[in-house]
């Protein structure tokens, strides 16, 4: 097993992400190898100088960044010795079987749909987001920004690209479906969130329970929650102001330490024919480290092959 | 100045409803008097009961209760006895000067269109709610669902609306306006935002600051905060159990504390031709108390013929 990482990416790299990945080795059996994506020399330097052996790690040389703020089709396609566009080429390949990078969003949606595609069936990849439940454990929102507009047939696909993640990678039993809506009645919602209502509730592929409003995201209710990505992208970022307000106002608790992207490194993207997953730009080690480890988790689970079966 | 208070609306009327009235007329003066809309001799019985003179109010006897399941429009419809229809009528006839009730959201938004109609030149009224700030004091964010879709121009009107509320009810100068979007550049959005976007930046009568996202809705950024009624419910809804979270878990803090709407009350609707507020279905005491408040400021600042002059 190839777990590839690009190690350019991200605020803090490439100090977090060596040291993250330093992290994630020590966890890791013999047979499952992290792929240094970005400056070789540098990668080398730095693990030899943390005092542990570089023969440990593989390393690819793309020097090159893709910046956060580059526009991503432009960047993936301008700089093939970027470390992203240097990830994806070796996914497509087959030279690495996952891929994650804390770098830029737009370059890391851009670079999979181009490269390993999306999954024949599947109209649009969505990216997946850990919400976390009040009691323990996480939900799942999707769509987070993927796709700012959506049709009905869209969160219909992200209910079932959802559910078989929140089953085969977080050993959920038959995940329960909730669509993020105003209202509890099935007449309730906007065009969008009424017409999807019945084709989730036909949708013999997964356990719909019905509409799920804000206030429902933390509990027991449902295990996905569906929405387009403008909206999953709102909630997702005022979620995460509540958590930075919990922490500078010095509130320590179970619930709001789960909101926390570092313990579970990164949101998927759903639908492409690789795992590939994006990191927080703020990436830690211990968030790099963790992001590795949900790679390889997605890669055990076979994940990518429910969905293709689900989708054939 | 006539104050109307619909007395059967909420989960805990009429006993929060009354408690509430007697309460906020202690700090009125003698020419703001409270109409209680209800059942007159039960209203009479629990203000003597109180020990207070119920000299001090008006009465209006409506005995008939719109429940929080009925259908909006047929209940406002099939019941003119209820306090909400004969709120409305008086409203209408320019009985009362305001009118709130803790009852039935959608017969309240009916009741309002029905009757004292939308202000000639707003093409949708609005659900307003306040939004704490980190430092102090409040935003304001519309709609919150009195439209589940919008076009942009309807989100060019409620900047304008809010606004105006921010400015002549709560005393902000010049308040700064932000659209509820998933990136901060003018092009980033979904259909609705980016081509809401070139209006809000065009319009004259407010203070257009840009794109505001998840994270900024409890900053300084803006002080009206401008989306579509589908998400502006499920911010508001998630915000609110965020609160109930912090308040479970014993969390004490100004800036949650702010998120409580016993303090300021209520919603209003905005864009009809009179103040209409909508208490939250669990309204206490307190929070009829400040929901008369509001109505009262609401009166005094003139901020309907403000919307008037605006739209004129």
């Amino acid at each position: 097993m190839k777990i590839g990482l690009d190690v350019l990416g991200g605020d803090y790299a490439p100090n977090s992400t060596i040291l993250g990945a330093i992290e994630a080795q020590k966890v890791l059996k013999n047979d499952q190898r992290i792929v240094l994506i970005g400056n070789e020399e540098d990668s080398r330097k730095q693990i030899i100088e943390a005092g542990i052996d570089p023969s440990l790690f593989d390393y690819i040389h793309a020097p090159e960044n893709i910046s956060m703020h580059e526009h991503p089709t432009k960047a993936i396609t301008q700089k093939p010795n970027s470390s992203v566009a240097k990830g994806f080429e070796l996914l497509k390949n087959g030279e690495i079987d996952s891929f994650s990078s804390a770098g830029n969003t737009g370059a890391m949606l851009v670079g999979a749909m181009f490269s390993v595609k999306t999954i024949p069936g599947v109209l649009r990849p969505a990216i997946a987001t850990n919400v976390p439940k009040l009691k323990n454990g996480y939900g799942i929102l999707l769509d987070v920004g993927a796709n700012a507009d959506c049709k009905p047939e869209m969160l219909n696909q992200f209910a079932i690209l959802g559910s078989l993640y929140s089953e085969h990678v977080y050993g959920v039993q038959k995940p329960k479906v909730g669509l993020l809506n105003i209202g509890e009645e099935e007449e309730k919602g906007n065009i969008l969130t009424i017409a999807t209502y019945p084709l989730l509730k036909s949708n013999p592929k997964i356990n719909f329970i019905g509409n799920a409003e804000g206030r429902d995201l933390f509990t027991d209710q449902a295990d996905v929650y569906v929405c387009d990505g403008y909206t999953g992208n709102v909630v997702l970022k005022l979620a995460e102001s509540f958590y930075v307000v919990t922490l500078k106002k010095g509130f320590k608790d179970d619930f709001f330490d789960r909101f926390n992207y570092e313990r579970y490194g990164g949101s998927p993207i759903l639908g492409v024919n690789a795992p590939v997953i994006i990191g927080h730009g703020i990436s830690t080690p211990e968030a790099i480290k963790n992001m590795l480890l949900l790679s390889k988790d997605m890669i055990e689970s076979k994940f990518i092959d429910k969905i293709r079966s689900a989708f054939n």
